[in-house]
């Protein structure tokens, strides 16, 4: 059947519409005032550039400097924070082509907005290939690019999704009481998405949404890790129960999944739980980077990080206050090498004195249990037992 | 606080609720049909074993011999099958134990039906810490046991999820041309999910889909390998201009997710197909799986694949076809290790002439092209383009 479909694409061997970044934009929908933010970013940073030349001057791209010795934290404002050490890309000959680059993925992102759509790395990578010499010969090369563009804009407060440049990831799932209002790509009538109306299912979250609205009457919102935790509480209609969104992070939480956190919390004024197992992963990876972030890209924390974020559970102590021994694993090597960093390498543990203590009951007890250890005591002793005693004190959650 | 903590929940250091089997059942709706059919197959099993126990006889149980050994391919049945070798477990001294957690699993089984609740691997794992003596100590022998029941059932055309033990992952994400018909797990009342008022997002397949129904008015099942490639045809409207349900995999596609596209396909009369990379693990893992079930897991087959999908690309004659040459990438070893394989090992791909000639074609480009290549030619070829040229011609797709 290969060469039967060879046959009758034949005629046509070359594709129709080649990429073709003047042409008229796609059906859109009425301006939004984020994307305006976006273009003058652009405009500005372009300007810079053009100024320059026009003076004879050699152009300049300043670019936060992404390592960990550029990152702090500050308890008060709540997250990993880049520094203000800055790595300056002059043009010359030798840094022409990624100059070049750096300026097409700019103008692709222009265009992007103009056509109200959106590219992934991978798009955006196969894109270049019609940038005659300025295109890229392997992914990492653009997707470097694509973190220096970030970082550049993340110092004028727009965040590669508002570039346009979205992840090729989804962001979890939701269920509970909450209406997140989304908008027709075409006509721009808005959408009312009801996630108390998914029966077993739940809300996929998209790639992509720094454009949704939302409405609750919730109390909380619950981060949870593991999808098994999350199918049950949706199952068993917890949300009703507790008056509360439930949020499936499926392991360390992607981009998307802490944006749409993040703005819910913010617009709702939500305060945010996190339910992860109690092992150093659940701690220093999952809650860590939902907290505050990650040091690696610090430029983005300001965007992606939940700050309020609190942390209802497992606990080391829980294992010994709901009895949960029969259920524990022993720790693995790996656990005890991710504590032991988590204790002297990261800043945010070392701010924090009830997270060292719970780390240091944890490498004490030699042991880690998982959310599901639960079920040890019932199905639905997590809904008719943990969830209710820890929630009567928020208070004295993890920080 | 975490010492803060303790004293607030010191007093009640028991857990409140142990689990216990004879609990009255939660609310529950109606009584399903296929509820009953499972309590009956269960019912049947034990009585099996009682009755032998009463006649002074060694109880057994036969359970499909779990092997490459023991897996067919008819091309007419359309998915790798589980042939008739049977594994006898026969009650002794040696076996005991594993007999006990046997009959334990399926009483728990039963206990989930009654409850109209659901159980992971891992509920079902901690659960067993409450059997005595035939707790189970590590959750790999747990989940062994989990599987020989699957296996048992499956000869009695019952599926794990029919015995309510669902997986620990969701089952992708669906925009388009839908209603699906789930229901509320206290009242029972049916609630109607239109695919088609996501905006952006998608719907979430929970990990257990038995109980859904369908209404479409859909032409056809797109399956999607990446979330990047999903996303463009959802933000597009894709699925309202070619009459179609989207479904993203997320690369090799989880139980939920093959089941749900079965069930849809076959209770709407529905054409599937698959758009996945053009590369071997695109076409072998993927598709295979989709298509055809897993050989280590062929007693599950006859749930979980979908026989009737067909594969509409991206293909090597579509790298020609389309012009993609330079968005293409050298095939890595492991890429023509897989190849290799399909070719020498896989009964789908030696009873599938097209496909060989497809891999041929493959391994003397040496080359592989991922499904967002085609944004080489611009970001919405896909959509003008690639997908309208295949899709005038669906007998072409490879089988």
């Amino acid at each position: 059947m290969a060469t039967k479909k060879k046959s009758t694409t034949a005629a046509t061997t070359k594709p129709s519409k080649a990429a073709d970044p003047t042409a008229p934009p796609r059906k859109r929908r009425a301006k939004d005032p984020l994307d305006e933010v976006t273009l003058a970013a652009i405009k500005q940073t372009a300007a810079g550039i053009h100024d320059a030349i026009l003076q004879h001057k050699r152009p300049e791209l300043r670019t936060p400097v992404r390592a960990l010795s550029n990152v702090s934290y500050d308890p008060k404002k709540g997250y990993l924070e880049i520094g203000s050490d800055k790595k300056v890309r002059t043009l010359s000959v030798s840094s022409v082509k990624t100059f070049a680059q750096t300026l097409k993925m700019m103008a692709l992102s222009q265009e992007l907005i103009k056509n109200d759509d959106v590219a992934t790395k991978r798009d955006a990578y196969y894109q270049s290939k019609n940038w005659g010499d300025a295109r890229f010969d392997e992914q990492p090369e653009s997707d470097t690019v694509m973190d220096d563009i970030e970082a550049l804009f993340s110092d004028l407060g727009v965040s590669r999704e508002q570039l346009r440049f979205v992840p090729d990831q989804h962001g979890g799932a939701v269920a509970g009481e909450l209406v997140v209002i989304d908008r027709d790509i075409e006509t721009g009538e808005l959408i009312e998405i009801d996630c108390t109306r998914f029966g077993s299912g739940a809300y996929a979250v998209p790639s992509w949404v720094e454009h949704l609205k939302f409405k609750t009457k919730a109390k909380f919102i619950l981060c949870i890790e593991t999808q098994g935790m999350f199918q049950r509480l949706q199952h068993q209609k917890y949300w009703q129960k507790a008056g509360c969104v439930l949020v499936s992070m499926g392991g360390v939480p992607t981009r998307s999944c802490r944006r749409f956190v993040r703005l819910l919390s913010e617009q709702c004024k939500l305060p945010v739980y996190a339910f992860t197992d109690c092992d150093p992963y659940g701690f220093a990876n999952i809650y860590r980077t939902l907290k505050v972030g990650s040091g690696n890209a610090a430029h983005i924390n300001q965007f992606f990080c939940v700050p309020n974020v609190r942390y209802l559970g497992l606990t080391p102590q829980d294992i010994i206050d709901f009895d949960l021994g029969k259920a524990t694993h022993p720790l693995a090597d790996v656990d005890v090498k991710r504590a032991f960093d988590a204790l002297k390498n990261d800043p945010f543990f070392q701010n924090q004195k009830p997270w060292k203590q719970a780390i240091d009951l944890l490498m004490k007890m030699q042991k880690r249990a998982e959310q599901q250890a639960l079920s040890l005591h019932g199905l639905n002793f997590v809904i008719d037992d943990y969830l209710p005693r820890k929630l009567k004190n928020p208070d004295a959650f993890l920080p």
